[in-house]
C-alpha cells in the first residue's frame, strides 16, 4: 500500500549536528505552520557527504514510525544549486529529501514506491517564496514536510510524479553499492553482489556509536545459506544470534535488529578492534 | 507514596548516544503505540558498561519530572540473553529497566520502592510478541512504557512482585559502590563509608560536560559535620556553595544541586585539572 | 511590534551539552508546571564561558519560532551570585536569560525590545522558593519559562523595567565585539567597525558542525558595496552565492541564511584549512 494518511508526526534525518541552532531552527519553522506536528530526531550526525547513509538508515527504519509520518532528510550538499527536491511515498509513508540519491535505498527496497517532484509551482502556492541559498531545510524542508503533516498538500500535488531519482551525490557513490543509476537486479537488495559458489559480497554502511559495524548485507540473503563464515579485514568471525553470545572482547557477527549483517565486538568496538571504516568489504561463504 | 498514575510523560535514559537512529525509534514506537506521549531524552550518554550510572542519575533526578512519569532506562549488556525486564514503582513513578542492577541507587534511596517483573505473559497480552535479540529498546522498553504512559497496563500487572534485583552487570559493579548484593547499613545511603573518626569515603560515579566530578557521597552525610576538609588524588579542596565562591581556575568542592558531593574547578575542567576518571577515591575529614 | 502573546514554544539554549541530564531535568520542570508546553533544543554546545555566542545566534533565529515563543537561554559562570535574571521581550518574543550580556546582541538589533528583571517578589508570587545554589536552570529558568509560556505571568509582571544590560561577562568579552557597555553608533550592527575607505572588520563569532567560520559582519553592511575581497589569516577568499559555487575544497565566503558573512571550504571545514578560531579578524574591502 503506499498511500499515505498523515499522522501529524514527522521526522528529521541530517547531516547538521547538533551543536548549531539549525535543527531547532527546523522545528521553530515547523510548529509555525503547523503547531499540532510532533517532531522525532532520527539521526543528524550523517556524515556530511554522505546522503545514501542517510538512506541506508531511513530505508531500515521508517516502518518503525507511525503510519502516515513525514520524514524529512537533508544531506544535501548541492544546496543552492538546479538538484531537484523529491517526495517519495512507500508504504504509508512520505519521505521528502534532495534528489541527490539520498533516497535511492528506499526507492530499491519498496519497488511500489512512488515519487513526485517538489516543484515551484506547489512551493509558490504554499506560501514559500524567501529561500536562502545555503538552508532548504529551514526554508524549504520544514515548511513542506509541516504542510504534507498537516494534511494541506498531497504528495501528489508536490509536482509531477518521476520515473526514478537522480544518480547519488557525494563520495560514497563509489564506496556504497547504492548507486540509483545502476539497478540491481531484482531479487537482490541493493548493494549486494553474489560472489562464486553462492557467497555474498558487501560492504560497511555505517558504524554505529558502539562501533558495530553495520553492512549491505541483508538477512534475506544469509537466510539462503545454511552455514556460513563471515570475513573482514582479513579476520573470521563467527556468527551468532546476540551480543552476549560471544566472550567478552570477542568479534561476533549477528543479523542485527535492522535486518541486516553487522560485525561487533562483545563489550567493546569493532571498528576500533579492526581498524576499518566505511566501506570496508565483507565476505560470506557457505561453509557446507 | 508509591502509587502511579500516568501524566502520559515518557522519560529516557541509555548508552545508545544520539549519532544513530536507535532513540529515534524508540520514540516512533512509542508514539505509534501512544499518540499522545510526551518523551524527554534524560541523557542517551551513559557509557556503555555502566548500568549503575544511569541509575545514579534516575535515583537523583526522576523526582523532577511530573508525577506519572514512566522512565525507560536501556544501559543493556545482556540484551538476547535470559536477564529479566523489571518495573520499579519509587514515589509516583514507573522506572523500566533490565534488572542488572540499574535500579539499585533507586530502590536504595527509596525503601518504599516495589518492584515487578516484566513477565512473557503480560507482554503477549500487550501484542508485544515480535521481539529482536539485540534491540530490546525498540521492541519492548517502548512499547512497554507506552502503555504504561497510556494507563492500560499497572505496573503490578506486568508480572510478579520481586523482593529484590538481581546485582549489578557491567564494569562498575565493583568501581561504584551501588552494588545491590550488598545491602548497605541502613541510615548509610549506598556507596558510602563511613571511616574513621567521622570521616566520610565516597568516589566519583560519573564526570559531566564540564568536567566535574560528582560523587556518591548526599549531602546529609555532609551535614553532620561541622567543617571539613575534601581530599581527591592527594590535593586538598575547599568547600564552598557556588562554583562562583572560587577564585578562576581554583578547584573547588561543593554541594551540587542534585544533593551529592562534586569537586569543580571554577571556569574549568576538574577532571582535566586532577587527571582522575570515574571511581576515583574522594575523602572527607572533619576538621573541627 | 513588542508585544508577547504565548504560543505554548519554548526553546532552550544552554552551554550544558547533552551528555548529563541537566536539559531533561529543565524540560521536567516545565512540564510539570504546564504540560501543554512543546520545548525546542536551539543548542546545548555554547562554550561555557561564552555567553555572547548564545546571544548572538538567539539574534540571529529567534524570528524563525512561533510568534509567542518563550527562549530561555542558561550560560552562566556566575551562578549563584548576585547577577540578575531578565526577560527581554523583542518583537513579539521574550527571552529569559542571565543578566550577564547574553542577551546584548538581542537588544542591539532590536531597538524596540523592553527588558525586565525577574525579581524575587515575582519568584515568590510563582511559588519558586526552593533555589539551589548551582542550577538555576531547572529552579529558576524552567519554572519561569514555564509559566511565561503557559501565560500565567507577564513579563512586565516579573520585575522592574531595566534601562539596560549588566556588562558581558565571560572570555569573549573582549574577543567578541558584543559588550553591551559600548553602545555602538546607532547605524551599526554590534560588533563592527567601519573601516578606513569603506572597508569593513569583523570577527569570527562560532564555527559551525561543518567548520564554517561564522561571523559578526552583516549582510546590511555587504549590501552597500559593490565588489569586494573577503580576507582572513592573511587569505583573500572569493564571495559567492552558495557553497557549490566553489570547487571542491576551496575557500569561499557567502552571506549565510542568517545573513552574516561566513567563511566556507567546499566540502570540508574552513576552521580546519585556516587553522583559526573564535575571534580570528576578518577584513572585507571594496575592490572598485
Amino acid at each position: 500500500m503506499t498511500e499515505f494518511h498523515p499522522s501529524g508526526v514527522i521526522t528529521l534525518t541530517t547531516d547538521f549536528g547538533l551543536e548549531d541552532p539549525f535543527v531547532g531552527v527546523m522545528k521553530g519553522r515547523i510548529l509555525d505552520r503547523f503547531p499540532g506536528a510532533r517532531v522525532i530526531d532520527v539521526t543528524h550526525s550523517i556524515p556530511a557527504q554522505r546522503p545514501a547513509e542517510a538512506g541506508f538508515w531511513l530505508s531500515r527504519c521508517f516502518e518503525y514510525f507511525p503510519s502516515g509520518t513525514v520524514h524529512a532528510a537533508v544531506v544535501d550538499p548541492g544546496v543552492g544549486t538546479a538538484r531537484r527536491i523529491v517526495c517519495v511515498v512507500a508504504r504509508t509513508h512520505a519521505l521528502l529529501a534532495p534528489d541527490n540519491g539520498l533516497l535511492a535505498a528506499v526507492v530499491a527496497g519498496f519497488p511500489d514506491a512512488q515519487t513526485f517532484a517538489v516543484g515551484a509551482r506547489a512551493l509558490a502556492a504554499l506560501g514559500i517564496r524567501q529561500v536562502s541559498a545555503t538552508f532548504h531545510g529551514r526554508d524549504i524542508f520544514a515548511p513542506v514536510a509541516a504542510e504534507l503533516a498537516a494534511g494541506r498538500v498531497a504528495p501528489a500535488a508536490l509536482g509531477e510524479r518521476l520515473a526514478g531519482l537522480a544518480p547519488l551525490a557525494g563520495t560514497d557513490a563509489a564506496a556504497v553499492g547504492l548507486d540509483a543509476r545502476a539497478p540491481a537486479p531484482a531479487p537482490l537488495p541493493a548493494g549486494i553482489e553474489a560472489g562464486e559458489g553462492g557467497s555474498l559480497h558487501g560492504s560497511v554502511v555505517t558504524i554505529d556509536h558502539f562501533g558495530n559495524l553495520i553492512t549491505d548485507i541483508d538477512s534475506a540473503r544469509l537466510a539462503a545459506l545454511r552455514d556460513v563464515e563471515v570475513s573482514i579485514a582479513g579476520q573470521r568471525v563467527p556468527l551468532r544470534r546476540t551480543y552476549a553470545d560471544a566472550p567478552a572482547g570477542e568479534l561476533v557477527a549477528l543479523v542485527n535488529s535492522f535486518g541486516v549483517l553487522e560485525i561487533a565486538v562483545r563489550d567493546g568496538s569493532a571498528a576500533a578492534a579492526l581498524g576499518v571504516g566505511r566501506g570496508a568489504g565483507v565476505h560470506v561463504r557457505p561453509t557446507l
